[in-house]
């Protein structure tokens, strides 16, 4: 690593351990007072942060950044006011830390338990939404740890304006202000000395497109929270009611077509291929693209539906496209899902009570669903009140991730003078 | 990596990915029927087992191998026969897959909770015991997951042989024999190669010494659940009972002194000072050096009590010496903590309730207990039933990892037909 880097690093890394054991032991209400303070800061500072965001913006205007990524960047009055609720809302949540649970007591007269503390120090490596400059932050902090933040840097002046909001609310209420840091440099290395400062940082969060989410996973010396693709499906079983089918097909697909937890591929069980020709036609009335396997191709008859290729069932379309695969049995429904599935988000419909609890059962996603739509898969929904990110790993955290998901447990133990034997 | 090393560990990796999937699903009884029938295989070919023993100990005589490792890597009949009764033992506790908790309505309708899961594919690195092919296996098997064990190669026909009777034995009960795979091969690539491979290893868990868990951890792409050093502190607080302090001094130095749960450093409050030359004179009675501040020194008069370095305060001993520090507050000791533990264990010793909440509050570690002994920091202990070690790490799981810590847990989702609005 380049010497200037390594000790913009070891400052940054430095500052944010004093940080972290300061929150650690912030009580609930300074942690309160400080996000709402930070709301009416980001309020009062409305102004310089849409003068801050207009610069970001006249660079990507001059750069040519594409119409998405420009909506992404964008700020507007909304859009600083609903900044301003969410951490107001994260403050209303309740305080994880120190929550004591399971304590019991043990043949040798201790009491043994479990209390919920911080990480430690979180870094969050995003894209241009300047919006996660303080809803990243804002649950590091609810969480007691501090947050080191790497925003893309499209968004560097609209996330500096944001960023000195947040510090200069958490320094007013008595609290270390550099529980929330922002990498002030562009530098690409400077994601390489993050991920890797494992001295430093307890866990990375990368929160962003698949390029960024494959180069953090690569090159991290620090644990990794991340979420990729999201290839989630539907199988509509057997003994599915008709109606409820077509509707959850319907919702999980059309609802909105950019998200992670749409449904990418419909399968539909033999003996229930009579659906099939009602959803294709629903799904082409909403604009969809529906690429079938032969079966599916031959089950509806004049509907326009593409062939579907092998490479359909591994992706994840993002847009108003859907593969459909007719099915011979419930178990090549679930071998389906285990070839192809990311491991997001998975449903059945069906009345039939064995197969409902054999696929929560056998399907290995984070989330896996009975009769509901897979769009429920959501921080907001599970009632997490607020979410950081979706795991898509196996330890640690699974699926939407809130404010537990940024905790661990330590053990506790009370005794009145035990010893051991 | 070598072609024939990589080949190998696609082989192992593949067989352990099927053999995952199979165990996930693999109901309470048939695990734990195999569990009870390896452990009368294992009783059944004792002979076996303390041959293939015996050619280790030998090559172990011939190598010049020293005393404590010999011992570690001798078996005979008590030995064997409790490592059956570690597995009938594993069989009896109750099975954490499938488990779900915190299901709860939400506003749309539908019901979310969480269902405890197996990790998959677990990694076990060890040193020169056979009884942990047994052990580690077990614990594996039972949360329904895959093992791929690797031993040390001083204890390779011992493993073999153990390992063969814990396949036959889900062999004979209808599960995958690949659900226990041993690395049989004492190329030290073959560790390399298995804490590399994230694409069938989903956990790795090294058991051992500092020089084996610091290299896993430095070259590990998987990720690792790990314990490193114990430096475990008692504080004697000023207001503590000055029976139960020294008790629990001695316990915690002197129960055993090899573990990583003793006691390495003493801090006593200055206004509990009165407890330092009947502590240093009980551990000197028992054989302990002790090492002392220059206040300690001054505070036990003739006693034999060594002056203190600052490496003292840093060190793990795992052995007859302690280390004894008087501090001026509650605040300074738990800075000194803060400062030199290794985040295991700690106690205070007081019967000052906002001295003992603060405590465990404020000190960051694995486990911290309130008038107890840190001995008890223990999967035993704690309830756990079985323990697969201890984590010193922040993520997925702190301290004494037993079933529980090698399951994860995913989301399940029960409607009647929600879609999302």
């Amino acid at each position: 690593m380049e010497t200037g880097i390594a000790t913009v690093m070891t400052t940054l890394g430095q500052q944010a351990r004093g940080a972290a054991k300061a929150m650690r032991m912030a009580n609930t209400g300074a942690k309160n007072r400080a996000l709402q303070l930070a709301a009416s800061v980001i309020r009062r500072e409305m102004n310089e942060i849409l003068a801050a965001n207009a610069m970001d913006m006249q660079a990507a205007e001059a750069s040519g950044l594409d119409a998405a990524l420009k909506d992404r960047l964008l700020l507007n009055g909304d859009r600083v006011e609903a900044m301003a609720e969410g951490l107001e809302q994260v403050a209303a949540l309740p305080d994880p830390v120190g929550e004591i649970d399971h304590l019991r007591y043990r043949p040798s007269g201790i009491q043994v338990g479990h209390m919920r503390v911080p990480l430690g120090v979180i870094g969050i490596i995003y894209e241009s939404r300047p919006n996660v400059t303080a809803d990243a932050a804002a649950l590091c902090l609810k969480s007691g740890n501090a947050a080191i933040l790497r925003g893309g840097s499209e968004a560097i002046h609209s996330n500096r304006a944001i960023a000195a909001c947040l510090r200069r609310a958490l320094l007013d209420s008595g609290l270390s202000q550099d529980a929330v840091q922002l990498i002030d440099s562009t530098d690409r290395a400077m994601v390489g000395a993050l991920i890797t400062a494992d001295q430093y940082v307890d866990v990375i969060i990368p929160r962003g497109g698949k390029s960024l989410i494959a180069r953090v996973s690569a090159e991290a010396r620090v644990p990794v929270i991340k979420h990729l693709d999201g290839i989630c499906h539907v199988y509509i079983d057997a003994a599915a009611n008709a109606e409820m089918a077509l509707n959850i097909a319907i919702n999980a697909k059309t609802h909105r077509y950019g998200v992670c937890n749409a449904m990418e591929t419909l399968l539909i069980h033999q003996d229930a291929a009579a659906l099939v020709a009602p959803i294709v036609q629903a799904m082409l009335d909403k604009g969809v693209e529906v690429r079938g396997c032969d079966r599916t191709v031959a089950a509806v008859g004049g509907l326009d539906v593409k062939p579907a290729s092998e490479q359909d069932w591994a992706t994840e379309y993002l847009a108003p496209v859907l593969s459909i695969r007719i099915v011979d049995s419930f178990e090549q429904a679930v071998d389906h899902i285990a070839a192809f599935s990311s491991s997001h988000t998975e449903t059945i419909v069906t009345e039939n009570h064995e197969a409902g609890q054999r696929f929560l059962r056998e399907v290995d996603s984070s989330s896996v669903m009975w009769n509901a739509s897979t769009r429920f898969a959501d921080g907001f929904e599970y009632g997490l009140g607020a979410e950081i990110g979706i795991s898509t790993d196996r330890l640690h955290v699974r699926g939407p991730v809130g404010l537990e998901g940024l905790t661990s447990q330590k053990w506790i133990v009370l005794g009145t003078g035990q010893t051991r034997k």
